[in-house]
């Protein structure tokens, strides 16, 4: 097997454990966060600087990377961790959720997908083969089962953009759509998408792990029912997926609290695309080991930092003036740069007055420091929840993360046992 | 005096000379290249990566700066250094040239200049007087002149776009451009502004350090008369501006060989935006000591990457498979990442294929590598250029610098001389 957990330590009081996940390109602490580098390049981040954020394993889009430069190409590189310079353990989505949400999709059926390259207009066939070979060949360490992704909500009854978009496509698969029907079928379409993934990665388990996806939107029998289906393959590790998509705190948690006990105790659980600070927490304390978000990397672009009070919008006009790191006491790159070994003015940090200012200049500098403050923000996150399993000291690291309050109340009774 | 040239060591066969510029913020070893932060940053570029290029000085823009955050804020911050982040020295320009080929001009006078701010619409005054509060309020270690800066050319006869926009912003001065007049009277009032500049700067001479701008066009005796009234001015350094603007080699060559010698031999000389490995190595020869330059950072976030060779265009598709690194034999950190302590995949380089498709992508990581390359690749000259100076190896230079060749050749006879 091409990657194994090992489990550290338990909470008493939950479902939280602390391990290490032991892959091909070394390993990694969980539960985890993994920042992603969409394109192979965490936008604006060397890897050293990756790095010093804590991070230990990434993630890359297969869906980005086949369109450009395409699989075969970083495959004669000899493959996405030579590539892009990244010597730690890689993970690679499937490309599904991408292809259901971004592409100008024009034939769907029991095979797979066929949509149009944004890059240059080539029509591409995308299966489950299709998905496994192009991550063989990116050559990541955890490479995920390619799933039938349906609208997370039903698209005639949303006003929402990212909704309207998706009922777009989803005209696109005929006149007479029926959410609930789509949905029982999407389900039991990835479970038989799920064995030709399988069947296609035959003989390579040592080299990548083929993760599997339950689905099953916010009804939680679907979930079960997906559960079921999906572990039934046996796999070294299982994800959830379709979460955060648009619903709210509660309908997160109660996902995620009823879908996660259903995966496989010893292997490692991952809840793909999420998400904010209470959601990750909640899911830990569910039994989740591995997540992923966009949200530090992107919304350090659009000078949206992360505080443990909840974020600060730095082009904000009271900030102009303002000498002060992002966050008093954060030990990253901006707010420390001395802390990392760094030449400094007398030990100062980059203020928030002149990170306001690079915005306003639109200097790249803006997005690169505050994208490095918010991924450690993450990985601060992490690291206080590990520290917190051996005494079950939940009560306390709330205490410490006001923005993940919300998680504990969500657990009833836990704050009053927990430390 | 805030800054002081000790000239460590001399060429016998040319002017050119060795030496360590000593600031209130450090020293540099010259000759020395000064990369460019425009606005308070060098894009992309964290001082420790700007640092590990070998740079020792930076330059900022002192009218992008006044427009944007403003001088008084910066003020407030504790100048330029300290909202930076850049311990060491900077110099910032008095932005002269900046007003006269960017700026909406409304007026001009013997006082100074009248423009309108970009950033809010408001009307700037902009005088000797005014140039020196702003750049006193910056807090750079080495602060330039306001000069008035005619057009380059005359803008009536040439088609060229820039000298067509100079011709638009002439215009505004009156119908009747006589462009010779033109740089008479621009080069008079550059001396009487210098002497009101230094007024301005009195007492201050500890802090901040006042150059002296020589103009004067591609005419050698307007050369002379305004070195002459500019070195009449007792200041701590003295720079050569308006080359580089449009001419080519052998004008620039020939200005500059005429002008650094009337420069004081004991003070900084300082040739301004310039340029060209082989208009820098010309300028040595000439004995000029500092130089600062855009190039590097412009051209490397449009994909060109300089080698001892020439430049190469990046998103070439003739890079799209090579595995090697921007030049082989380069110690920056995308060609030897390894080399400076950064963890990488079996010691590999960012290589070309992976920087070409960083740049189609679109992704910021291109510009930032290639950067720092090109910026490394300016301060090798510059380190090869200070270790020729003990042996007049410039012929041995020249050879491992193909891009320089032509400056050796434009000094008869030293080629047969030199090692």
């Amino acid at each position: 097997m091409a990657v194994r957990l090992e489990i550290l330590e338990r909470s008493r009081l939950t479902r939280a454990r602390r391990g290490r996940v032991h892959t091909p390109h070394g390993s990694f602490e969980t539960p985890a966060f993994m920042p992603v580098g969409t394109k192979a390049s965490l936008k604006g981040l060397v890897p050293p600087l990756v790095r010093a954020t804590g991070s230990e394993i990434v993630l890359s889009n297969t869906y980005h990377l086949m369109l450009r430069p395409g699989a075969e190409l970083v495959a004669r590189r000899g493959g996405l961790h030579r590539f892009m310079g990244w010597p730690g353990p890689i993970l690679t989505d499937s490309g599904g959720y991408q292809v259901y949400s971004l592409a100008d999709i024009g034939s769907m059926s029991e095979d797979g997908v066929r949509f149009k390259s944004v890059v240059d207009g080539s029509t591409i066939e995308m299966t489950p083969e299709v998905a496994m070979d192009v991550q063989q060949k990116l050559g990541a360490d955890i490479v995920m089962a390619f799933d039938d992704c349906p609208p997370s909500v039903d698209p005639k009854r949303s006003s929402a953009a990212r909704d309207r978009m998706l009922a777009a496509r989803a005209g696109a698969f005929g006149e007479a759509y029926d959410h609930e029907r789509r949905l029982d079928a999407s389900m039991e379409r990835t479970a038989r998408w799920l064995e030709r993934c399988k069947r296609a990665h035959a003989g390579r388990e040592d080299e990548q792990a083929l993760f599997g996806i339950v689905q099953g939107g916010t009804d939680l029998e679907r979930r079960t029912r997906s559960a079921e289906q999906v572990t039934n393959v046996e796999l070294p590790g299982y994800a959830i997926g379709g979460v955060a998509v648009g619903e709210g705190f509660e309908e997160i948690v109660s996902v995620v609290g009823h879908t996660a006990p259903l995966l496989p105790e010893e292997k490692p659980r991952y809840l793909m695309g999420v998400g904010y600070e209470k959601d990750i927490l909640a899911a830990v304390l569910s039994g989740v080991d591995m997540f992923d978000c966009v949200l530090p990397t992107r919304n350090g672009r659009s000078a949206n930092a992360f505080t443990r009070e909840g974020q600060i919008r730095l082009k904000n006009a009271r900030f102009a003036e303002d000498d002060g790191p992002i966050e008093a006491g954060c030990d990253c790159l901006a707010c420390d740069p001395g802390g990392h070994g760094w030449e400094t003015v007398e030990g100062r940090p980059f203020s928030r007055a002149y990170l306001r200012h690079l915005f306003l200049a639109e200097e790249m500098l803006g997005p690169i420091l505050v994208s490095l403050h918010n991924v450690r923000h993450f990985q601060r996150l992490m690291v206080d929840i590990r520290a917190a399993m051996r005494e079950d000291g939940w009560l306390d690291l709330a205490g410490r993360w006001p923005v993940c309050e919300p998680a504990l109340a969500a657990f009833p009774g836990l704050a009053e046992r927990s430390g």
